[in-house]
């Protein structure tokens, strides 16, 4: 198994932070404006991606856990092979005035190149957040950092 | 045993990229400014980082592998004690007309924060070559992109 890990500071409220990753339009401003369903424990969200306004895939999320200013966690049930009952975990923490994001993509079951792309994006994302809670403007596919030709 | 992995594609030639990470100029233009030393199998580089003008540390690294256009392997000799003995990796491979960089920073003893924090700065760095080698401008230290309280 491996894992793909990273940490942001927002410049925010534990609270502001929160809302962008349990909410239909915090996570459409800083993953992919294409985000359906609704972020309730046991429910599912989808999150679709795009390139030239062509669909070409993405996940379906199902919310494991959500404790307020704390920690969500997400099991991948649909989307690439690989991402198939991967876990996805936001915890919160306060230090001083900012709000840490320690995130980590739990259980990959071999560190294919794919993990590699992943975890590169994972961090675009998150500064993406960072920006959108930080600016009110994030960087959601499709206007998203391009880190390859693999997107 | 645990490690950071990420890729990019630089639309670039494979040489190019080789350069900017087995030249002093080349290093100082995505990593840091303060680069000291020389690339070759045996010598060190020296990496050092500020804030506000102030040193808050850096790495030493021993350069164990240079194959031109291929692979380049360092081993971390002094730095924050979390990265002593870890291994740093950079392989090369031309996919179509981009350069693809496939990193690993390989061989934490544990998934520390400091960990996760390490993994996302190794992001926007490895953007920073990409920025450097396409557009002659990359985003070393200090003026590199911040992502949290700790830098």
């Amino acid at each position: 198994m491996a894992d793909i890990l990273h940490r942001i500071g927002v410049k925010a409220s534990l609270d502001h932070v929160y809302r962008a990753l349990t909410t239909r339009d915090g996570l459409a401003g800083w993953w992919t404006t294409n985000t359906q369903g609704e972020s309730k424990v046991g429910g599912e969200i989808t999150f679709r991606f795009s390139t030239d306004g062509k669909d070409i895939g993405g996940f379906n999320m199902k919310v494991l856990e959500l404790q307020p200013a704390r920690r969500v966690l997400w099991e991948v049930m649909d989307g690439p092979e690989e991402w198939i009952g991967t876990r996805v975990s936001f915890e919160l923490k306060q230090e001083d005035d900012w709000a840490i994001v320690l995130f980590k993509h739990l259980g990959w079951k071999e560190p294919v190149e794919f993990m590699h792309h992943c975890s590169t994006k994972w961090a675009t994302f998150l500064l993406s957040l960072k920006s959108l809670v930080e600016t009110g403007s994030g960087a959601p596919d499709p206007k998203d950092v391009k880190v390859s030709n693999w997107h």
